[in-house]
């Protein structure tokens, strides 16, 4: 894939779990890189996660809910990739007003940055599954009906159909993937509500008790992060503004079968326990989405089953891990 | 409909065109009332809207963008009904953030300020068909696809989901209604672009040459503020939170046919010209809506046809149109 090379690259969210493994794929495809990072606490940035590439890429410690920056950060840039973003969904709850700005505000900026400055870029946003709700039926595809059951999942349809609609209006590339269960080298191991796969794969790194609710059975698909940045390249690449893809894996598992693919490598108790209440009340049951549409446009389908895809995490993390149990702020 | 009577009762965007009414319609029931009002120029508020009840009302000129003014003033109010908003279809194009702040902050504010200091409280929020974008089978219902073709649109079905999720989550009452073409006394009569019934209404009124786009021929489906007042006060006395209904009426007309009434008693000149590009591009065709799962509900349906609507509108205006060819800064 030749199209990056001198390509001028702007990720944001760049030095996060998934902005920093794209920005190094984007070294290693040539591309002159921009990353703009706001650095929030607990919000996953790191910059440890960009220490292999941190002379070949341009570090750029901002806030997208800063217009004027945005602004000038976005002109001449030929791809940027929206990944910015506020992720718990538990904190779109304890504080919603945050979530809005964060996750609608800041993507309006950068929209709005485009549309005055360089309508010509071309756009991916990082969206979730979470926007469909409780699955209606599996596997979900993207005809499923729409009923976020946060402010996150709320926030996160907005800024889809932001997209959408400057692509519609003005006729900018914009295309919205929705991710479902990404993993791998460089997650965020520290926050307690951004989703299990983190907090699982800490507690058996650190060898500590792992709860599973309810016998753990609820099942999910995963994505192990180099198929999401093959889908990521393929987005930016492809000539398929304003849709909107699920990205997903033919083979679901349960939360179960994820924790005992762990449990292979590495040592640690399993307590079976009640859902939690306040858990129970924004859980979505099974889940697992179709990627037929994005397959059928582009050819994408995950290549990389669970099993292997852990451990290759398993692998950084026992190099690594020492990096990813502080905050940020003391990162390096 | 005694309920309302000695009623605590909170109006956002109370001197607005919608918001003045249903003031004088609860001072009538009995009910305190609240009136909180930015009084943003251009967005319709004046104080004259609520000249026959100024003494029998509070007036709080404040935004609900800022939490803690609205923290106070929604504690001990027992309905509140959430009008506050930007309604131009087009300023949302044009401003895109000023519209996320006003019509997502501020109810959002409203919301979290019930949910810690009045959970108890019964919410209406008026919305817009706008959500549904360009119709694809009429009459529309509340099952439609949900596409919104503006920001304006896709804003206010953010605010939409806020009033369910706070159901669902917290157990608020919040009820939604998705208003049509709202018409009647105390409308905006000076905005260029929140709809066309204001702007024929000034232009009828003041003997000006209309311009119909294409022949006028799209259809819409009107509500006179009484029936849409009957709706607010059944929604809120009724017992269907987290619910989202249509208003509507059985018997659309063309914008030829609302034309074409007004000219049956006034004198103004009819111009046929080509669809402007900039309108078309947002434009959504025919729409007339199915109220009939409000009618299921709650026994709602309009009683005022157009021609008696316009004929009570054109009334109201011939007394007092002075105070509404100027700005809300000088219309006392």
């Amino acid at each position: 894939m030749s199209t990056f090379k001198q390509a001028r690259v702007l990720i944001t969210g760049g030095l996060g779990f998934i902005g920093s493994n794209l920005a190094i794929r984007m070294v290693e495809r040539g591309a002159r890189v921009t990353l703009i990072d706001a650095m929030i606490p607990s919000y996953g940035a790191r910059t440890f996660n960009i220490d292999s590439i941190r002379d070949r890429v341009q570090v750029n410690f901002s806030d997208i809910r800063e217009p004027y920056s945005v602004d000038y950060l976005v002109a001449e840039q030929d791809y940027i990739f929206c990944l910015a973003g506020q992720l718990s969904h538990i904190d779109s709850m304890r504080n919603p007003i945050n979530d809005l700005q964060i996750n609608c505000l800041g993507h309006l900026n950068v929209l709005e940055s485009c549309r005055k400055h360089n309508p010509k870029v071309k756009l991916v946003l990082t969206s979730t599954r979470q926007v469909y709700g409780k699955p209606q039926y599996l596997p979900v595809n993207e005809q499923h009906p729409i009923e976020p059951v946060d402010i996150n999942g709320i926030h996160k349809l907005a800024a889809e159909q932001y997209f959408q609609l400057y692509h519609k209006v003005y006729g900018i590339a914009a295309t919205v993937l929705r991710l479902t269960n990404t993993y791998g080298p460089r997650m965020d191991l520290l926050s307690q509500d951004k989703g299990f796969t983190g907090i699982f794969l800490r507690k058996a790194l650190l060898g500590e008790k792992i709860q599973l609710f309810d016998g753990g059975h609820q099942l999910r698909d995963f994505n192990a992060i180099d198929d999401v940045l093959d889908a990521l390249e393929i987005a930016a690449l492809g000539d398929h503004p304003g849709r909107i893809f699920n990205l997903g894996h033919h083979q679901p598992h349960s939360l179960r079968e994820f924790v005992e693919i762990l449990a292979q490598r590495l040592l640690f108790e399993i307590e079976d326990v009640p859902f939690p209440a306040e858990r129970k009340a924004i859980d979505i049951g099974d889940y697992y989405g179709s990627y037929e549409d994005f397959h059928q446009a582009t050819g994408w389908k995950p290549k990389i089953p669970l099993q292997k895809g852990l451990e290759q995490t398993i692998d950084f993390y026992e190099e690594h891990l020492q990096h990813y149990l502080k905050s940020h702020r003391k990162d390096v």
